[in-house]
């Protein structure tokens, strides 16, 4: 073409990447055996991030106008390695123990490129064929391994136009909305002249049940997804009321049932009871047959929150621990946390395979009623096919494997919660009950001291603890070496009060035990260097009278 | 371990699908060597898909038991070509012209293989690091494409922490549902002893400001996910006004103002209108710049739902169409649409980057104040890199290269159209504005009858034309040669009687001239032989006496 505005664009190399390269000597091959190797060697690479600051690294990400002219593949491959990849986070590696994004299993890097190279949109049967039904498959075998329902109902359900087992959804977040969501349209359904909240929306329903105000109920430690979830559902975040929990960072069921009273005895009307399965801060089960039965007893929707915790039931020795999670109305796993798939896996589980009627919707150029286009039964629209690599991930596994895993990681845990409490100088805050634990850096004179500390005397201690925490796990993470987290408990053996500590989830299978040793020696050494820090620690003993030895 | 759970599970055989392969003579290299060759003998054959019956695909995804035992890659993999591959729907293909999910450019295929393997997690700087600054950068450049602004702008506001450009989602639905959530917080924000909907709920807000209800205003061609963010926010989904088109199916202004007069007359509050650019079974464009000024009028937040047409805008011999989009206060673009960018690329774009702040939220352990953690302003938490894929597109193909492919698409269609109206047996039911349009079958001589046929003619002729439609458009797509999608539209020349349309999105460079003959040649060889149809349709012409040649 002659028109200016195309200079410099050539219709045919454009085309040209729209057609099948010919693998593997192409240009295009060769690019990408370099990208998989670049990649391998990134992920082999025991350190964490090659650290720079991110004030440096926007730098690189600046320019508000689009790039006018093509750029060669291999030009801007070797711009992404350089200046994204090198700079990304490893959270793959054994020694990044401070998050749920852990390890992935290697076969699921072709299986992607396979997966994304099909790209399938599950919304409709027209643009997803056979996914649909592996779609529909996986969420059929969580459902199974939560409500272990018999094999005819499986049969008779599974593959139902206008029934579903569960939703797909991007994660966990969206798989929360969409119980809520359900738990709220059942309530408010349409009942007389009053078509339903669907149609006339929140106020409407509030006004033709009589209730002065909805409520979810939850621990506190619940997952900020929850919140969220309230504000956008038009519920209110003060609505969402936080249950205070016991020493062990469980919801109390006596308070839980005393606060749904008062809310009945008020006009209010309980919709949701959340029991979570595993919290994100300390990875603590809730007991969910008592939930179940305040549940049962409150007509409230139960919900419960195994989007980490979930996995465990793949785990026959410790399945028992989720106990109660088989009366959930609804419950959402992630299979990007401890099932090792990749990011975008999340699931949310229906026991009654007719309460997704609640939320159901139509359109006439896509998902028409009777079809079995997913779309008619999902928050979101159109899907990617992930839920194929949630089907390999449990066939290539298998349930024992997961179970191996599983079990291994627990043991971990209780390895490395054994280790840090033989430490004079570190101390166990929160105990393992799955894979996560926190912990903190305290000097040993501090600790000594604070096994015999009043209130008032732990009240002024904390928050110089709390500002070495947090400087030890800022710069071990600058360092490189290895990564946890950090979080802000109130543990009961401090008077509740607000306490930072170190973050662990050991699910990376390839972490041991030597690098968890290095781990607590790089700290020590970290704080040990830390001298303006355990020098105001030292004064405020000195002045707290604590300073001596007993 | 001796542990008869763990039998025929080989500890070390687990760990090692956790270890980098050795590439690229592993068995895992041939695995993927294999997958690859297999996916490009997928997407080289020029059939849409492998026809076999739904109900016979569901048998291979029925089992509702967890696969107990690992299973070899190698064996797995096997299984997925055969039973998943095989059935699913070639999207890639040219001759798939049926809906908005088309060809992919390969060099994203292993960029996507990249992005998987490093399996960043946006929620957080920890978990994601360069690509956060990344994501922020390729909103900016939209941001720009939409808005426009000066590079102090930018500068100020593209990594600013507690502002946004706009959010990346997991699609269109999650992009209007966020737009809206932002329309309703800010709406009902808070003022004097009222806190604000976020934290008091909908039916407070609504009391407090005094509104009867809340609308959102939209054509009668607006997209069903509307409907869904409607319900899920609370406003319901009567409270979204469905305003009559004109011929062009534009929404009228005339009557969109109105509407709003009326609601406002009747103490409700407009929130918000939204302008559609690109109908998703016509793809027409609303008149932008009138809904901005309504919207002005009445104080309602603008919102545009560009997912699919926003990418015209990366054409400057088109953008035009889009003239007033800039004045919106939100707009919705999907990258995973005519971006070429594989499925799970929503985003959302705002004008103001202080609009966030009604719907940030916060977390101890994750996404803390201050921090630049995406999470805090997106309605998902965990997400992936997908961002990186956008980026690399819009360098690789560069803004020309989009002009180019976007200029062609449009005239494809417009050539197409143009074929269509040379037929005596197909007629073009709506015209390309951007690189969509419908059309139907009918008859030489039923054609011929309907430019003098009366409204009650039209009446009675066009259930047997509508069950033709269907007839031939689910033919085609078993016979699996090339993929039209069929909806019902109204149009105005047949007195808005409900008629069932194929519907062609012309968005793969690779789609030729040929092929678009080719597929009305196997429509209308499909049609002659539906000899009852076609007989039915006679004997109905002869009654309404509209048989004779005049």
């Amino acid at each position: 073409m002659d028109d200016p505005q195309y200079a410099e664009v050539n219709q045919e190399a454009l085309y040209r990447i729209f057609t099948i390269p010919e693998a593997p000597d192409s240009t295009l091959g060769k690019i990408e055996k370099h990208l998989s190797e670049n990649l391998m060697g990134f992920l082999g690479e025991h350190i964490v991030t090659r650290e720079k600051p991110l004030q440096d690294i926007e730098k690189d990400f600046q320019a508000s106008q689009l790039p006018e002219l093509p750029q060669f593949v291999s030009d801007h491959t070797e711009f992404l390695l350089d200046k994204l990849v090198a700079h990304s986070v490893h959270t793959s590696s054994p020694r990044f123990i401070g998050h749920m994004t852990s390890a992935l299993p290697y076969f699921l890097l072709p299986l992607a490129k396979l997966m994304v190279g099909l790209n399938q949109n599950l919304v409709k049967i027209e643009t997803s064929k056979a996914f649909t039904p592996l779609e529909r498959n996986v969420i059929g075998m969580l459902h199974h391994l939560v409500y272990g329902e018999n094999e005819a109902f499986y049969q008779r359900w599974m593959h139902s136009a206008q029934h579903a087992l569960g939703a797909f959804c991007s994660g966990g977040t969206i798989a929360n909305m969409t119980a809520l969501w359900i738990a709220r349209n059942r309530l408010l359904k349409a009942d007389g002249e009053f078509t339903g909240i669907a149609n006339e929306g929140l106020a409407a329903g509030l006004q033709h049940y009589g209730y002065k105000r909805l409520t979810i109920m939850i621990s506190e430690r619940g997952h900020y997804s929850l919140g969220k979830a309230a504000d956008v559902l038009g519920i209110g975040r003060k609505n969402l009321v936080a249950i205070p929990t016991d020493d062990n960072n469980r919801i109390r069921p006596d308070l839980l049932r005393q606060a749904c009273q008062r809310i009945n005895d008020e006009g209010g009307k309980v919709m949701a009871i959340i029991g979570v399965a595993g919290t994100t801060e300390t990875g603590h089960i809730d007991p969910l047959d008592e939930l179940a039965d305040i549940a049962e007893a409150y007509q409230a929707h139960f919900h419960v929150d195994a989007a980490w915790g979930g996995a465990t039931l793949l785990s026959n020795s410790h399945r028992h621990l989720l106990q109660g999670i088989e009366r959930a109305d609804s419950v959402t796993i992630d299979a990007h946390k401890q099932m090792y798939v990749p990011m975008g896996a999340g699931m949310v589980l229906f026991r009654d395979p007719a309460m997704v009627r609640a939320i159901e919707h139509h359109a006439e150029y896509i998902i028409r009623q009777g079809s079995k286009d997913l779309g008619s039964l999902t928050m979101e629209g159109s899907r990617p096919g992930m839920a194929m690599l949630v089907y390999s991930a449990l066939h290539i596994i298998g349930r024992r494997g997961y179970q191996m895993l599983i079990d291994n990681s627990l043991e971990k845990a209780r390895y490395f919660a054994d280790l840090i409490r033989e430490q004079d100088d570190f101390e166990v805050i929160s105990e393992p009950e799955l894979c996560l634990l926190t912990y903190r850096y305290v000097p040993a004179r501090v600790k000594q001291a604070l096994t015999q500390a009043n209130a008032e005397q732990v009240q002024r201690l904390t928050p110089h603890l709390n500002a070495l925490t947090r400087y030890i796990q800022k710069r071990q993470r600058e360092n490189g070496q290895s990564f946890v987290s950090r979080t802000k408990l109130t543990p009961p053996q401090y008077h509740r009060e607000p306490t930072v500590v170190f973050r662990v989830v050991l699910a990376n299978p390839l972490t041991t035990a030597e690098m968890l040793a290095d781990v607590l020696a790089e700290q020590r050494k970290i704080a040990q260097k830390a001298t303006s820090l355990l020098g105001a620690l030292r004064t405020e003993l000195r002045e707290l009278g604590l300073l001596e030895p007993h």
